[in-house]
């Protein structure tokens, strides 16, 4: 449809690693190279594939692209002018992008765990060599939010940033939430659907999602941010009570990234950067975000509130993201461009180190479930040990009664209070004869 | 903070129209000057402000800026390398722009009546002469909506698009379906308030979500459209009757712009293109989307369903994507580059005309309310004709009964029917010597 006269030769991809993900790249740029070169004008061929795996059949078409297990191969192959890495974890990863950027060819990766621990190492190696690298598809799947930070809000400063960003674990909760099943039952059922990874520590452990927020609020905030900093709590604490209670306080329980610009503390422009089970308003719209779709909340100082969702993971909608970048790329390298806009998206010259706020520091309303013997003085206790720490409370639940010598759980929501003495109150607590089970904490974040 | 070394020459904006967003403009590149030259690399500067009043206070601080009412004297300056119209309406907007484009100037706008009827022409007359047109703030207020569409979905076949892409007529419908007051009464209020216009035509019936449909669509499908081809209605003719029937059956009242890819009649790719009043379900995620917000919520063939939210218009959220635009543009200028990305997503040469499904072919549950004096057998003649023409109806609500020579609103929800038959059946319907008022129609749309 793009006119008989010209026929412009193609740019050319090579693939690292023929997982799922790869295999919807391939999918994708075979079903939707009409409408691509229509919008490109000029065709984007894949034209090599390496995978160490060379046999298993993946239910896609290979006729025409060269297949092999040699990456290194590929990588240097002058067919291949864009470089895709799915192949994941670190070491490997890390040598191949490497050597691509070496070799003077772009790079796309989807590797939030590498990028959140060598971004900045990658990034100037590719500086460097004046070749992109472009990874739209590690956070948040096939929601375009990277170029939404980059260029769509790039006018304002960003106030704070909400994300739904794993999968796994918003599944995980939503199924808590709706069958009272225990964390426990829900997350064999997630890995028997396929849900969930039969080691699911990178998920439930937030440790996937705060790789994420250290792209995010890199880019929000122009820090220079290492995953390492990052504040992280995953959602095994969390029981079916927290929801039965998280609803008759309105509320409903989201595993968030959270990063906000902080006052300046000293002189000091500091940020928040944090994963963990948040309780968020029912009626706000990122509470609606259920099961395996993700969503971003966004404040900017002149757009206000935004907010962007989508499947955060899966084979098609992250091939939606690995070829919207080749797309982008390969223009670029139709016009003998590269670096048209900054990876993090200030320029690394701009880029800071930001201190994160200490965890401690953070001031929110809490919910606090407690596990006591049903004595008569228990509550006072509680409740005396937080007043002594100046946290107001704001409503209080027992759960039932106990009979003699059984735990009860009693629920409480405090005021805003300084997570510092929320902890100090929590160990003096915990350690009252009457308390059976460690105290559960999760933080509510209002403005949504 | 970008180093001390370079300091770059400023790209010079140029803006003509000083009302609220292009005030808003001018405080944003003020405020935010630094971080958005810490993202540049360079600074972008406001050289030039043109509007017919010169002495109204706006609040801003116009120091070091020209400003008068010389608009054709700005568009000629050879300061100004970016002219931004906010001065909207046809006739000197469309001069102003030609003008600039002939100037070999850059040109960013917030005018979708103008684009919606003259896109074509203006867009052709910037690629002749190698410039840039931009117009992010023009759909969906701060949404970067028009850069996810062109770049960040770029690999998919879009499927279908469904928009509250009108701030006032969100606000009037959330405040009809909050306080149970009539149209006319909140319409006033909203007047009061100055969330609507004196002549409130262009939003209430629907003619500026027309507009923003019509650029939507064009960039969905690759289309040829003009607003003049989009059937339209507004939401004069909702009652807050209809608010409580659609609570009842679980919908909510939505103005949505709303676009879809059709099978392909005898061998033509149609498209449906309209503007209506929708109810949708009230568990969708843009069900939820109250006041002025707007949001699209766009599915890909590959990214699957996705929803872009924010504020829809004002004067820092406009202002905000007005300012992204001289962003990419000002990159493009430092780099001696245009035309990266076509503005409708697809290569001009690979638009082409798409018929747009008339009203009458298409498929939908609807939303009935028929008002009839109470007398026997009015119910059984109304679904006499509907079954007549092969419309099935799933639920029946009789609103109260009249006493003599009184009329009662029936209201019926009905099967998947086609268009022309409902209206064949509304046209005899409405004729019946019980029908004291002409019938309400409401389209469904479930898929969301």
């Amino acid at each position: 449809m793009s006119g008989p006269a010209s026929s412009p030769a193609p740019v050319g991809v090579g693939l690292v690693g023929l997982g799922t993900i790869g295999t919807g790249v391939v999918k994708l740029m075979q079903r939707n190279f009409d409408v691509m070169r229509e919008r490109l004008g000029f065709p984007l061929r894949m034209v090599r594939v390496a995978d160490l795996d060379t046999t298993r059949d993946r239910g896609v078409d290979l006729s025409g692209i060269r297949f092999d297990a040699d990456a290194a191969g590929l990588v240097d192959d002058p067919a291949v002018d864009i470089v895709v890495e799915l192949i994941g974890g670190y070491d490997a990863a890390r040598r191949f992008i490497h050597r691509a950027i070496e070799s003077g060819k772009h790079v796309v990766t989807a590797n939030k765990a590498l990028l959140a621990l060598h971004g900045k190492e990658i990034f100037d190696a590719a500086a460097r060599k004046g070749v992109d690298v472009a990874f739209e598809a590690s956070v948040g799947g096939g929601i375009p939010i990277l170029r939404v930070l980059r260029e769509g809000l790039a006018a304002n400063r960003i106030l704070s940033l909400h994300g739904i960003i794993n999968g796994t674990t918003n599944y995980i909760l939503t199924e808590m939430e709706q069958s009272g099943a225990a964390f426990e039952t829900v997350l064999k059922r997630a890995q028997d659907l396929g849900y969930a990874e039969v080691d699911p520590t990178f998920d439930v452990d937030g440790i996937d999602a705060a790789h994420k927020l250290t792209l995010l609020a890199s880019m929000a905030f122009g820090a220079e941010l290492s995953f390492k900093e990052v504040p992280t709590e995953g959602i095994r604490g969390i029981t079916p009570l927290e929801f039965e209670s998280a609803a008759e306080f309105g509320y409903r329980i989201k595993l968030l990234g959270i990063a906000k610009a902080s006052p300046e503390a000293d002189g000091v422009e500091r940020i928040e950067a944090r994963v963990h089970p948040t309780m968020i308003p029912s009626e706000s719209l990122l509470a609606k975000v259920d099961g395996a779709m993700n969503a971003i909340a966004v404040h900017g100082d002149a757009v206000g509130p935004t907010l962007f969702y989508g499947a955060g993971a899966g084979e098609m909608p992250t091939a939606s993201a690995v070829v919207a970048d080749l797309m982008e790329i390969a223009r670029e390298i139709r016009r003998g461009r590269a670096g048209r806009v900054a990876p993090l998206s200030y320029l690394p010259e701009s880029l800071r180190p930001r201190p994160v706020v200490p965890l401690g520091e953070i001031e929110a309303r809490c919910y606090l479930r407690f596990t006591a013997l049903d004595r008569p003085g228990v509550l006072a206790r509680i409740t005396g040990v937080l007043g002594d720490h100046g946290i107001g409370i704001e409503s209080v639940i027992q759960k039932g009664r106990g009979r003699a010598g059984e735990s009860v759980p009693v629920v409480m929501l405090t005021d805003v209070a300084r997570e510092e003495a929320v902890r100090r109150s929590l160990a003096l607590i915990d350690a009252l004869p009457e308390l059976t089970a460690p105290t559960c904490l999760v933080r509510i974040e209002e403005e949504l």
